[in-house]
């Protein structure tokens, strides 16, 4: 046997054994009933509840989100046919990247496939442009984040401690004065659900001449006036250097993007291989997300509602007496701390209750720390919260099943 | 000024005095019209006949196709709403991938968000699997093939000459005799329009004990019995360890797979940063290729058609005199050989004319090879390419424009 075959054997032995190989459930969402979708497990199809989706504020369902993507699939076809160079650029390619400067208060926007390539991509061709790098990473950063720095082949990297301003400029202090310096963070850590104190970063920023990189994917759409993200809702959108973004959360679409000045963007646009070399965004999917962002802007209502969601959901945790993590964002995660109860838990909540919440485990979060992690959104009533709070307490801390609970 | 902004300034001006600034033409699609887009330029809004798309055999504005698009946008919304493992795999996505598993005649697939990521993420999955890989990379390889190569930390490098059995063979002699191997290669190069040696390359490979990694995104839907690629035409798919392919060019759509061996694909899918840390792709995409693939196997004069197409159209460019490279695939190159001279050609084409070919500048050629590109599909007719060689021949050649052509 090839050597690389055995050792894909011996990996994927260790990953079972550890109690973290990825059963992925095919969930069809129903989109005139979301949050439920549809599944089918040992033969039985049923409606579950889904506690899961980055779909934050059910854009993704939205009649008139998906009336632009029918409307734009209808005119201008399925797929763009070509990188943005080759005849894959489209008019409405260009009012979306607008669309997203304004929202961020910048001159220019920058598609990407997805968030994860817009991080990976335009972090390394902002550092592959200078051969003296220093660069500031929160510890709690993303994937996509640790791969485009390390991606700058010549970058000294400094990791600060998560969200901790004194570590931070305790390491900017030592940097080389003149080197060029960067910091990239973000606003709202996913799995932890805290926020980064993003106008005491620009401080330092403007102490030590660093530019700034802030990923607020987990925050455009439902932090701020309009949802420019929590930039926006603390003020400093317009002292960041660039911020990034995606389509697919909040949005409820496909497709990432940076925002930032015209030459930085230029600049990125010129020399970033993960933007020239890929097919540009289907038509469908940029129709429907400007359609999302316009809405966003002006629906105050349903932000609130997002917000009032996770708050009661945290408060009804808390009283239940379950494990749930501070979070100060719309995100509720509840500790579970070992891999395979996490995804007992979650499949007993499908098999027993007809709900569904993912088991979150390494690599996604540090061993030891897995969790389950609930993003309650506009359409999760009080009473599915009242259902889902007794099955878990059924599940982990033992109560019977009150009556009135399927 | 910080000296990163000082640095955007000067490539780009750089970019500007070498010609090969990129100005990206908004083209609007006419679904109904393909290969005509709507186009505004210069304040006068016109239809104008495009040339270049990588939507080889116009499935992207397939009604079928656009339609299971619409329906599966009605049905499960516009994205899909989280990762693979978090609550984004449909069971649509589960359909896709095991539809392409049966076109590449593999136990398995794997869906990434484009086919740039599926080479990127899965190259450097394989090889940061061991320390010691020897890695044989065709010297034309995609920039997505090389960024996952060069992902890989540990590996040996080895860059062969071009489609050249010998060379490779002399590499792979000279390499360790028990360190683990990997062939990278595409099966045809989109910029020339040539086409590799599979089966011979594969005799090297069981000569050697190497695996083999095939880039197939030029080729699948188009070569082949059912659109499985070059490598089903030859007989030698079942030869090659990974066939990598995209979605977004013969089959009108959006993203890339791979295939190969359930557990190979199992290790990558448990691995990969850029499968696991990104949202699935959207269900009307999905929903999209799934139909067009489907389409594909079955309609053999849609693909005769194209060959048809393209073999009359470099039969006409050669009888008129003008620069055709030779190649022996659906792409028809001309050379031009300077990048200003391309972009004047190009955008002449447009404003003379009303039809448009993309300029093909460095860095996706090397300098020096700038040219046109030329992709004729089932929906351009012979009247359109006679027009096309009219319009060259004045704009190259210097020929009065003849009588009919506007």
């Amino acid at each position: 046997m090839h050597k690389f075959l055995a050792k894909c054997d011996e990996a994927l032995a260790d990953i079972t054994a550890q109690g973290r190989y990825r059963r992925f459930v095919a969930l069809e969402k129903l989109a005139d009933r979301f949050p439920y979708y549809r599944v089918t497990m040992e033969g039985r199809t049923q409606n579950i509840l889904v506690w899961s989706s980055n779909d934050y504020l059910a854009m993704g369902t939205d009649p008139e989100v998906i009336a632009a993507s029918v409307d734009a699939a209808q005119r201008m076809g399925a797929g763009a046919g070509g990188t943005r160079n080759i005849a894959g650029s489209s008019p409405v390619h260009v009012a979306l990247e607008e669309e997203l400067a304004d929202l961020h208060g910048k001159d220019a926007a920058l598609l990407f496939t997805s968030g994860y390539v817009s991080n990976q991509a335009s972090l390394g061709a902002i550092l592959n442009a200078l051969p003296d790098w220093q660069v500031f990473s929160d510890a709690k950063n993303h994937n996509s984040m640790i791969v485009g720095i390390k991606d700058g082949r010549h970058a000294a990297v400094h990791i600060f401690k998560h969200n901790d301003l004194a570590d931070l400029e305790r390491l900017l202090a030592v940097a080389p004065a003149d080197a060029p310096k960067l910091i990239v963070f973000e606003s709202v850590y996913s799995m932890d659900g805290d926020i980064a104190p993003i106008g005491a970063i620009c401080d330092l920023a403007d102490k030590y001449n660093a530019l700034t990189y802030l990923d607020e994917v987990h925050a455009v759409g439902m932090y701020g006036g309009h949802g420019g993200g929590v930039s926006e809702r603390d003020g400093v959108a317009h002292r960041v250097t660039i911020i990034e973004g995606t389509l697919a959360k909040a949005f409820g679409c496909h497709g990432g993007y940076i925002t930032g000045d015209f030459k930085v963007l230029d600049y990125i646009r010129s020399v970033a291989p993960g933007f020239i070399f890929t097919t540009a965004l289907p038509p469908p999917t940029v129709a429907a997300a400007l359609t999302s962002i316009r809405i966003l802007k002006a629906d105050h209502a349903r932000r609130a509602l997002l917000f009032n969601r996770a708050q009661t959901l945290k408060a009804k945790f808390e009283a239940a007496g379950l494990p749930v993590m501070p979070s100060e964002s719309h995100i509720v995660p509840l500790m579970i701390g070992n891999a395979a109860k996490a995804t007992e838990v979650s499949m007993r909540l499908i098999r027993e209750f007809g709900m569904y919440a993912t088991p979150i485990n390494y690599p996604t979060v540090a061993a030891g720390t897995e969790r389950l992690r609930f993003t309650p959104g506009p359409k999760h009533t009080e009473a599915m919260m009242d259902e889902l709070v007794a099955a878990l307490q059924h599940i982990l801390l033992g109560h019977s099943v009150k009556a009135g609970v399927k």
